[in-house]
């Protein structure tokens, strides 16, 4: 088998965080709506959770510039994608917009996570410090999301294994690392098992156990 | 036209900055007393009200010291302002202050939005970042006392154009800029006009898009 | 009188570190619990609760590695804390636990306020900035607890003095440095007089005063 073509593969890595973020970005918009917000908060939110994970991650890492200050562009991306979708959803039910975004996101959790992680090896993070990194990355956007919506993050309390998720990929990525893998196996290592297990997660409808049980 | 003295220009933006901060100030308290936290809250909130927009700003640029750590004398205003307000106001209406305010507070959405986008432009930033910058320095404060008061923030649900006054008085300061203006014409460019489209929305009563509209 | 032994000073100290991050981590999760997070969100809590405050503290004074970065061990702690606490208070009353918090909670206010002052001036802080510092170590992270768990912050309305216990303590602190003491009796007089006041205001059921008043 030829190794893929490096061009083709960054091509494909930008396709995937592309439309990560826009999964991420609508995932705020949804929010919006639900909430009646006004255009400004639907666009406050949505860049929230498409950002804020990654932008905590580099505030926890004292890590400059921010990924959306060194490729602007992907907030004039957000800015547009939003107002397109307030335009053409005005009148029609977000239901499915809602399921169309599970694969997407899946997605954004598995190259979010590994990308975090190995930017916190990189940063010289202990092995436990830099799968968080990868956890906070993926996982924090839609926290802070639901937080400015007033709501309690659906991650820690909708019972589905979501950070479970990337905690196990983060765990992957720093093991390949440590048995001698390249930094692009790591990253495969480590979104494969996370988009994995929250598939099979989505599929068997797994449970995150409740507290306190009784 | 003599070109104003700028010993004078000085004290004027001092004291327009000292009425913005303690509008902002004043808006935390009267949060505070609506939620009736107690006396730590209401400081806590005053201060996260007035100091927060900008704060966030300098870590979101990773800039120290903070305006509030090089001139601790605004800290010590802010308790006072707070423990006299909340002595002054124990049996008066609060609704005559938050009428009072909306005039400061104007004054301030310009400032911070001025200040912040020229901030972000002298650390490199791209120009739609330095404006949000802007945006960010004059809004997040109030985004963040509304959060801890458990509030949807208003800024991103009232439909009242305040943050879209920001982000286009921000763009004002980068245009001059661009035009060759020096910092003080730029400054005033952004601050004049978010001032003005401010006062406009207040008086003309303008609305911000709801969304999903049905 | 002898000096008392310098190692088992720190092991004195150590376990009043542990015991401290023990207690803020349990107010984490008995929090949890009553919103009825899942597993991953009552560790998530128990995280912020314990190291939220002092990590808002590095990020303000822009401080790096982050002691729970540089000391993994204590996130591996709570993780095994939490899990533990969660198998163990499975099907017991959360009551007797709340109350078994409230010393060692005490001891982590006057540690967390004593360093966390410290830690500002050597930064270079001015006194009142430093004694902020102290309050933010100490205080935030059951901010930040309350405010994931949707709640206004119990530290801004419960009535109890806390934060002003720690205000206070941190004061004590400066002024013993100012005095020509040296870093431990800063330390010992910052902590003492946290631990005294709270202990007093518990034991007396003071109450910060409600505002407005009428």
């Amino acid at each position: 088998m030829l190794p893929p073509d490096p061009l083709s593969l960054q091509t494909a890595l930008l396709l995937v965080e592309i439309a990560a973020i826009a999964a991420f970005a609508l995932s705020g918009l949804m929010e919006a709506a639900h909430k009646r917000l006004d255009v400004v908060g639907a666009l406050a939110v949505s860049g929230l959770a498409a950002f804020g994970g990654g932008t905590l991650r580099d505030v926890l890492l004292d890590r400059r510039p921010f990924f959306w200050v060194e490729h602007s562009g992907y907030v004039w991306f957000l800015l547009g994608l939003g107002l397109i979708t307030m335009l053409w959803l005005r009148r029609r039910h977000l239901r499915p917009t809602r399921r169309a975004i599970v694969w997407p996101d899946t997605l954004g959790l598995g190259l979010f996570t590994a990308t975090g992680t190995q930017l916190g090896l990189q940063h010289g993070m202990p092995p436990l410090i830099a799968v968080l990194m990868g956890v906070i990355t993926a996982v924090m956007g839609g926290v802070l999301r639901d937080i400015v919506c007033n709501e309690i993050p659906s991650a820690f309390r909708d019972h589905r294994p979501y950070a479970l998720c990337a905690f196990a990929g983060g765990w992957a990525g720093v093991a390949a690392r440590s048995l001698g893998a390249d930094e692009a196996q790591a990253l495969a290592a480590a979104a494969g098992l996370t988009i994995t297990l929250r598939s099979a997660a989505l599929w068997g409808r797994w449970r995150v156990p409740a507290w306190p049980a009784d």
